[in-house]
């Protein structure tokens, strides 16, 4: 096992009807900015829930942050802060309201000159940050229990990642039957997404570690049982619930700790997104079984035990198995309602020296739990998922 | 799944050469309060590390905290607090050195009269305490990553429980080279200890988590593997490693979120301590087999559950893959050398009627995850345990 730190002060309040407690976790004279996305929340009953639960606190909305949080719709909410008489923020929505309130948290206070710093340096020059609960209503990224957060800035087509012990969330309610009306196709998007977490930290070389690798297992067994379940009968309960906890659980430090941790299927879905659009699920389901097939040496004592341990696969020779347990997880995304190929999304090979391109200028040239994913071994992943 | 609250804040820095980093984690200019209990952290190294970790920090001393420690003795030490300038607390040992610090920060600034009503209020009536870490040298009972403690009042034998959310320590460092001296008997009451605390989570009835309960396999099966790997090898540091995050990771609250608890073991355990002298692991390890046989009806979906995914138990009858299962447990622990009948600590069926009336003046008489553990069902147990 490898040496670690692990810290996770977010306070979770989970279950039906927990929206209520808000009153309680939020300070009675806080002057709160509630920030959210579209208008989902305001058909699904959410809205009033929260609106009912801040009683006579006061409270400005921002609305409109966006998929994939942008720094441009991000600057604005800080500019209300600054204009206005804020103290708290209430994210309401799923990891992109999230992510955007914690940067949004973090430059509002940002004493370095502009902000997108804060991205530049991945946020090791943060500080100090507005406190901030979550109301999550998508299960999917983690962000309501990590300190970590995904910003992109338009004007240059760049998707960046930071975090900083600052940034947790003081708590995050989890309400599952907030999660009934989702579509189905952010279901299937959350499960996946949570599933590529799990493996991002699982799926790398055995460092003796049978706690988090058994935390991981399970997390990905229930992953693959309770997700398909989710999309048949969308408002079992706990179906829901224990989907949601296995997304907080998938990253929120736990699994991660004393580990190798991976990455790198992160790291160009990232392009995708920000070079093409795509959903953020929707780049993992596409890159992470080619990355699995082009790293196969490396992973293979891994890959023996996801072979055996998620998917019962004991008989045969070595690299069946391995071909066998890639296929079924890919096939697990497509029965999540998630494509795998990059054709699926219109895209073709004339589309891989660009994406190639951006991960050299991001300076994405040697990803991985062994940094030896070049930029030859990323455009070799690409080439196998057209 | 049941509605829960998961709050944790400990920072916990594991790994080889830790104790180092004590010197950034108190403020540089602490008065330090360090808390041990017998010299064995003289012998180790584990005292010496730790001083000069401390630097320049004005530090005294407290010595003397016993296994189960004694109400009597850690008032001296709210004594030395109140006529000193300590705003630090540093406990350096097992489960009993931190019990006993969580019992001291709160009574140190205790204002509802005489400390002991914080046992008798089970701490609701903690409002603050001084803030304290660990340096953790025994792997068992998880007090280095929660916010409760047990204390004993010796003059009226009585064995307590209390916990607050001012009692999480504020870091716990692990190291598990630092637990390579420990005796044989101290390894195997602590691998039994955690075993015992993940059964007391996970040994109820279904509530259709699986996380949780693949989570508590996970340290149920890591237990077995590693604990007699533990015995075998003092020096294996991954060995100890594992041992020592599931210790933690059994009784942080992790496991026990969104699921039914019993603890009745516990509590005719406590009885039996307090009563005769009994370690705390051995007590569990009395109780347990015959607290599961007793209550095999109310506990027997989980138990079937047990025997399949902990000792792969598949075939043959119910009831006789449930009594496989629980002789199973039982051998695992004689074989850490924990013994698990009554007459293996020279006491016989005359013993029982004390230790019930025991439990009826502690008001222990509706025990369980269905509170239909009656003082009655608890003499059925010690009467098989005999």
């Amino acid at each position: 096992m490898l040496n670690f730190d692990f810290y996770n002060p977010t306070h979770i309040l989970f279950g039906k009807g927990r929206i209520a407690d808000l009153n309680k976790v939020i300070p009675e004279n806080a002057k709160v900015l509630l920030l959210y996305g579209g208008g989902s929340i305001k058909q699904n009953g959410v809205f009033d829930e929260v609106i009912a639960a801040l009683g006579t606190r006061s409270v400005t909305e921002f609305t409109g942050i966006e998929p994939n949080p942008s720094y441009e719709t991000l600057m604005q909410a800080v500019e209300v802060i600054k204009n206005g008489q804020i103290d708290f923020l209430l994210a309401v929505g799923g990891g992109s309201v999230i992510d955007g309130t914690k940067f949004i948290a973090a430059a509002a206070l940002f004493e370095g000159g502009d902000p997108w710093a804060i991205l530049e340096k991945r946020g090791s020059n943060i500080t100090k940050a507005l406190p901030f609960g979550s109301v999550l209503t998508l299960p999917a990224t983690g962000s309501e229990m990590n300190a970590g957060a995904v910003v992109t800035r338009k004007s240059i087509k760049a998707k960046m990642a930071f975090s900083s012990p600052h940034c947790y969330p003081k708590f995050s309610i989890l309400d599952p039957t907030k999660t009934y009306t989702l579509p189905v196709r952010q279901i299937g998007n959350g499960a996946v997404d949570a599933f590529v977490h799990v493996m991002e930290q699982y799926m790398t070389y055995p460092v003796n570690s049978p706690v988090q690798d058994r935390f991981a297992e399970g997390l990905l067994k229930t992953l693959i049982e309770e997700g398909p379940k989710a999309l048949k009968n969308p408002e079992d309960y706990d179906v829901r619930a224990n989907l949601m906890w296995c997304a907080t659980m998938a990253l929120n430090g736990l699994i991660s700790a004393g580990v190798p941790q991976d990455w790198a299927t992160h790291m160009i879905g990232h392009e995708l997104t920000a070079l093409h659009g795509i959903d953020h699920a929707q780049t993992l389901a596409i890159v992470l079984p080619s990355m699995l097939r082009v790293r196969k040496e490396s992973k293979r004592a891994k890959l023996l035990q996801y072979a055996e341990r998620i998917w019962d696969l004991r008989d045969g020779d070595e690299d069946t198995r391995i071909e066998t347990a890639i296929s079924r997880t890919q096939d697990f995304f497509e029965q999540m309602g998630v494509k795998t190929r990059l054709s699926d999304y219109a895209l073709n090979a004339s589309n891989i020296d660009p994406i190639v391109a951006a991960l050299e200028t991001h300076r994405m040239v040697a990803l991985g739990e062994k940094r030896d994913v070049t930029l030859n071994i990323s455009r070799q992943v690409l080439e196998l998922s057209l």
